[in-house]
């Protein structure tokens, strides 16, 4: 159960309202985001929903049966878009389209994608600093000192930046830098990490797990909403199967479901939901049929000699190609008026 | 290695290069279909094919290091195609869309069903009269009986008919009633039925183990062309992973893989690749875009009343907007060019 | 629903059964097989079984709530055993074990084979002679001819002959050269093998699909039941996952819940579970100790050159050496009294 | 390629093999343990290994040609073993039994379990401070000042404590109270979290990914010893598959492949590897046999009022039966002398 709360609401009156929550079996969750002021009622009793909607100070009361609940659409209908300084929206009236390397290399790179970026229009790049690696041998990134150094680069580009971000302690010293905190794969599930991000406030986009369900991924948004962020990007990117022709199996499934069971936008990841460059492009224009709200690419100037992901990296030209047809893809989609 | 045969090549000169190749540690397969004859030849030696490629008979001679050689793209680089008397053509320039029910239930429903597939121009229903079913007390089909009646209401209205065949000794049975022989999931791997439909002659749809390997398709459609039969069609239909928010998990990532590694054309089941009726369309306009040559979809004038699958039907309204879609999406995929 | 009838029970008493059953809404199958008559009854509606377990002809009633209902323990709370004429008996009192090559491969092996089960005191051979090949270029097997030579070795011998069969057609050719027909993980869901072999009487075992649950498992055993025959194997043999450092994953939870679940005998296959020879033992060991009733190996004279599969065969030595082993810890087990 | 260095090697000593490996097209990372100096060495040329192996400084040397060094059994033969102050030695030549609640709920619980453990000759106990769960409303454990009363009544009976950390800041909050650190399945490819547990010396039990490989996990074991910390233990606790009959697909392949792969000690947990109660003794007692060097149980006073995993709880009755049984099967395994 979701109650919306009056802004402002004087503390004694939230505290009454917790109270007779409990009294009909209800343990409660004090959520205050960016925007509003909720309770979280969970409790197996039946109660007359009406007879605490009337309370004071409660603006909106819902019922959601599901798991999680702040992320469900079961009482926020309409899709949640963000919002960001440069004019960019995610997640509503357009499609989103983030584009990088893997691994971010240096200055000179950053400058060559930013400026591929700004001939095709677009404003939101991708690329690691810390990168998650299975073997403590390979390269871990460029670190925070390689952050500083891109992030001022994409400010002075208007381009806003994507990035992972692997442990507590760097969400705050990463805060200032980033424009969207990415959880890998791998983190889809560090609860404290989705706390602190929650903490945060700045948008963050969650990869589904490997081998995580969608219920557990929305479980994981709702880690984020409840901590006091409403501005959460679902990411799907393959997950692990028996197949072994390519690198993960694209769940697509997943987005049509995703978009009913919640109010926040999805993305899909082709690059690494295959993970064989010359069917990318195939995978983000049925990604986008799909109903996707977002793709994110891996694009290099010479993906050949990428420091990670070359296999699954489009070139400048290969991914020129593909916006116009995300493009026009999404046009078509869009003509259907959600009616398939 | 394969080696195209000149037609009508005399047995003794078939012999002589079955024994050439034996010398030089390769075993042979004679295959003779409806449309070539050839040698494949498998064999781990070195050899230099020129040499071989210049004996008498030999039309043409190509080198293939796949464990499928008949249906590698390696040596036929063209897409195949398959044509019907009626003018259909599958695989090649145009979209294949076939659509009827999960199980035949009788005449009535079956006349409904054509006059929905005319009203719409379509020209090939689906539609089971043997059921795999799970249970032995489940519902398993109308039988052969059902097969003749449905067979002559399609033929008198210029339908295609394709319909599941389940063990060796119906194929015999069913195959003047039928145009397209189904090979349905638990069946993928039933060698001898899919033995003895290369030797039937008619067209044979495969459809992918729901947990078969992409490889391990290509080596069903391998064992039907081998026996005789080039006419077959690959069908994607969703494999079993650790999710449970739908029926099965529709690999998408296996129609660009299978079209690369395959001259065959490559058909997409969503009905069944998802099981939740509300997003089958999103997923087979999905299945265009990643470069289907054909969708299948379960359509039902009552899905709520269906004997079998009900769940994961599209009504006619709903089948009826969707072809106009999926036209239009394969109208915008063919415009790129192939150029992803 | 299952009614246990009395034996010799009219028709017409039997009819009147069915007809009282229908009148409460059930559907029945009538069930015939080597040992009892019965009725199964599906239906939705409650009902009061004494009222129709007093019924003339009705020696016993049981509700089943499960998807399967002759295989299930909820009526038949004894395990199941089979006796052969030799005095070998499956399921009860004593651990099974099954040995021999994955290919037969001619007279010389098999008396080799033969020799070694009686030296270690064992008196079931395991042996293909039609083998399911992914590749249609592979060796498929010695055939029907093969068969008969080397059931005469054993009959000879007093050796009890497991060996798969693939189609319905070779259920009546196999029929008096075979002692256990094996349906091997790709037809584990071969509906119409699946009744044949219910009608043909023989001991089955069924091996579980390598994606297939232990649900679908049990429901493949309900087919040949229903046709028929209680004479019934279950077998774990690993299921396809993710990992890639062995050929399947042994699920030996399944071991367990299967007794759980079902009357019927459980066997594992630990050489097809695993894969690798050096530790077919340990998990055939583990397999014992998870509650198994018998365990199928691959066992060859020299496995280094076997036809199929000598990668997870072991040699004579080997084997003798674990056969003893599986004693010890089936006696362990044992002595445990079913208390864990 | 290991270099295993002398003791107190001076600075300049080791900067000098570090040239000459860079020399030769090495990256070398230097680790120190608790026990030993290192130099790894990562590079695709071929190199004499005796001619590096004889420059100063270097004990031995060894080429380990898998993506993890350090743990790989390539170049330590033996069986690794972690002994304890109390006198305890885990992994080798005895079974290790780790058993208590999946959740700390307080002082009475604590003591009840440490009675009984005293009272089964069990010296090492589980019990979770610091709980991950899907959801944020659920319980999250007793948190730090829980711990530190449970490591006082541990200490004061002589148990050693197996407990959960979740974060990089908990390592250095825990450290004082926690004898044995487990990484959860959540957190086995949380690098950063590995890297501070190699720091922090004390023992670490990784769990296996829910869908982490083989080779996952043992890079997972890589980075904590080469970030300095020898002492640990792997522990396979099931995997995620189609399989719905139960919580997880226990994986006892994977015990002697880790084995044979590794110097490490393996762990089974039976409790989460399947998640029902009434089976998890037979699963425990076969993981023994599939040559586990210990057992990780879930044990409550009351499994019925568990805050958690109360489904796959063992009672104390229960429990003292399977010890003696787990003793009884691990001395019949040893009987066999390691001869499978």
């Amino acid at each position: 159960m979701i109650l919306q709360l009056e802004k402002g609401l004087a503390k004694e009156k939230l505290q009454q309202l917790v109270s007779k929550l409990s009294d009909n079996g209800f343990s409660t969750s004090e959520v205050q985001t960016q925007f509003n002021h909720y309770l979280v009622a969970i409790g197996k009793k039946e109660v007359d929903i009406r007879s605490i909607g009337q309370l004071e100070g409660v603006r909106d009361i819902h019922r959601v049966d599901d798991a999680y609940k702040l992320v469900s659409r079961k009482w926020r209908v309409h899709d949640t878009s963000i919002a960001f300084d440069n004019g960019v929206t995610i997640g509503r009236n357009s499609l989103s389209i983030v584009a990088g390397p893997c691994s971010i290399e240096g200055e000179a790179q950053t400058l060559k994608t930013i400026e591929h970026l700004n001939a095709n229009g677009l404003r939101m790049m991708r690329g690691g600093v810390f990168k998650p690696r299975t073997s403590p041998y390979a390269f871990r990134g460029v670190g925070l000192n390689g952050l500083k150094e891109v992030s001022a680069l994409c400010r002075a580009n208007g381009t806003l930046l994507v990035t992972e971000v692997m442990q507590v302690s760097q969400v705050a010293e990463m805060h200032d830098y980033v424009d969207i905190f990415q959880v890998g794969t791998r983190n889809s599930q560090n609860f404290n990490l989705l706390d602190e991000l929650g903490k945060a406030g700045k948008p963050v986009m969650i990869k589904r797990g490997f081998s995580g369900t969608i219920e557990e991924l929305l479980n994981s948004a709702e880690y984020v909403f409840s901590a006091g962020n409403e501005k959460i990007i679902l990411c799907e990117r393959g997950i692990r199967t028996f197949e072994t022709a390519y690198r993960n199996t694209l769940d697509l499934n997943a987005v049509p479901i995703l978009k009913e069971k919640s109010h926040l936008p999805v993305f899909v990841d082709p690059s690494h939901g295959l993970g064989i460059r010359q069917f990318v492009g195939q995978m983000a224009l049925a990604a986008v049929m799909a109903g996707a709200d977002g793709v994110i690419l891996e694009v290099h100037n010479c993906p050949e000699r990428a420091m990670s992901d070359g296999q699954q990296t489009l070139d400048f030209t290969e991914a020129a190609r593909l916006y116009g047809q995300l493009k026009a893809t999404w046009e078509l989609r869009n003509s259907f008026n959600g009616q398939f």
